[in-house]
């Protein structure tokens, strides 16, 4: 039955022509796809690997969520670089026994992505190997006065995060031990692993940024990154790459109320800060964007903390407690051996 | 000692730090780069993954090689599209245990050959994974009018092959048998490993086709594609996507003379169509235009058949013996068991 056909028994034309029909007919079949920017735009170029086993397991992602979350992924940096999407480009290594299923669920997830937030799949390359990978990279278009980057946050500026944080952390848990839904509502529930198998890049919040500050603005005194590797990750590139520092306040972590009733406050904090892949944005903005912004997204973003002259991130609690030094060697990393979720 | 120190011991920050010095300062440490292209050309996009095990191994290929290699499979996809370099990305996913000297000879290799052709290291991601893998995605620029297509070959034009075909083969056959070297000369030696290590994208013969055509040239009338899986796979791909066929003609083929004194005729023939990974270019041009360029690339350049009306591609013989018809399925197929190379 073709449930269990595989992908050696297609072989790599047969399979190259059953995800022909993903892509447009005008940039398939060459050695390369030939792409028009808009004029007076600046390409925007960026790249994620997404390998079995540490960015996504048959556990918990199905591989529709994980074509759907390579593509997010992906356009949250574009998001973060303030750029919209033109396409991607799929380098595809997987092993011969791969389902054909997989492979095309993989791409009605990929396609699902862009049908959203826009852009084609311009190409792509498949490769035998031993292990599942997918590495995606995203091609954008921005008007080169409203490219954000990370090293243009000054002193005295609000740190703006978008959404709540953790909550893609708190869907991988239910995911990975579902006996443990039990503990929580099933809105809750349904809400957190979708954060997780389907997250959203902001491109709305950019739009909202825009559209406060006129048709005028440009990005000269913004600054801004996505929060793919935690909320402490982001604040701490975006104070590294600007040479400030930040005083970050616990009560304002945009922490989900439910998050905490059920792991308690402090398992919240951590999975807010460090649990990464909520794919949300985290900027630095003079306080009247910030005000604006969070006047116009709603409960959808918070005022987290504020930029520092003086080097260091800092947690301050409200009670007596000395405020906690904040740094990279707490967050993620992909070569050491332990603080991998997924693995 | 450094020679021995892992990437799992640099970790993922640190090793970013080591490879940042391959990247031009103004396009690293952001969500994504932001490139300016030339004015009125378009964008080229295409990707290629090379895998531990199926496209090289530490037995056939040092890490700068490998590199080089990839750098070159990707910039040759631009060569055949008419296309000049803007620059890469490199998702690589690496075993812990991977050695960073591995890691920064990667790197070399690619560097090398960006500063032979052109191009900049525009970003990536690292990533881990049980098996090395690289991923490459090239950006190139060309002028609308000058972009060349699969589609566009006509019956009765000439099929012109770059450079010899084989060579890389005949270099891998004396990689994994080294006692086979005292068998050939060391200079043809030399030059065959040259080819499989060092393989050199056409950009020249580009160039020089423009050069013979003029100025007012365009490119409707010319179809290219480069033969990195293998002359026959070119000619197939040609023919296919312009709906046409072709007559090749045996005595024609671009087979080095020294390989077919090596290991005969019959084997030299095979490798010459089938053996991949020399990155030459294969084109359908008007007569007059093929000649030209015969004469301007001097010997590095054969006119190898024809373009038909009748569908199918032929290799004809001097001999008595009917023509032998060629399809896909006598190639490269990355998901079936046999034919593969170096796996």
């Amino acid at each position: 039955m073709s449930d269990s056909q595989t992908i050696a028994d297609l072989g790599e034309l047969g399979l190259l022509q059953r995800l022909f029909r993903f892509c447009p007919g005008d940039v398939i079949g060459d050695d390369g796809a030939v792409v028009a920017l808009p004029p007076d735009q600046r390409l925007v170029v960026t790249t994620d690997v997404l390998v079995d086993g540490v960015h996504f397991s048959d556990r918990t992602t199905s591989p529709t969520d994980v074509g759907w979350r390579a593509v997010a992924a992906n356009l949250s940096d574009l998001a973060a670089m303030g750029a919209v999407p033109v396409g991607i480009t799929v380098g595809l290594s997987l092993p011969g026994h791969t389902p054909l299923t997989w492979v095309e669920g993989l791409y009605q997830g990929m396609a699902a992505g862009l049908t959203r937030w826009g852009g084609v799949v311009l190409g792509g390359d498949l490769c035998r190997a031993d292990t599942k990978s997918v590495a995606i990279t995203a091609l954008g278009s921005v008007r080169p006065e409203r490219a954000l980057y990370r090293y243009r946050a000054q002193p005295g500026q609000a740190i703006v995060a978008t959404g709540h944080h953790g909550l893609s952390r708190a869907g991988l848990e239910l995911l990975l031990h579902p006996e443990r839904s039990a503990e929580v509502a099933p809105t809750d529930r349904d809400r957190w692993i979708a954060a997780h198998q389907r997250p959203q890049p902001r491109f709305d919040a950019i739009a909202a940024l825009w559209d406060d500050l006129g048709t005028a603005a440009d990005s000269t005194h913004i600054a801004a990154m996505d929060s793919s590797d935690g909320l402490a990750n982001a604040v701490l590139h975006l104070c590294q790459a600007s040479g400030v520092g930040a005083v970050l306040q616990a009560d304002s972590l945009p922490i989900d109320p439910a998050v905490a009733a059920w792991v308690g406050r402090s398992q919240a904090i951590d999975w807010c800060l460090y649990g990464g892949e909520d794919f949300e944005l985290v900027l630095c903005l003079p306080w009247p964007a910030a005000r604006a912004l969070q006047a116009n997204l709603e409960s959808d973003c918070a005022i987290v903390g504020e930029t520092t002259a003086a080097i260091g991130v800092e947690l301050q609690s409200t009670d007596a407690d000395p405020p906690t030094i904040l740094s990279f060697s707490q967050g993620f990393q992909h070569f050491a051996a332990t603080c991998q979720p997924e693995s």
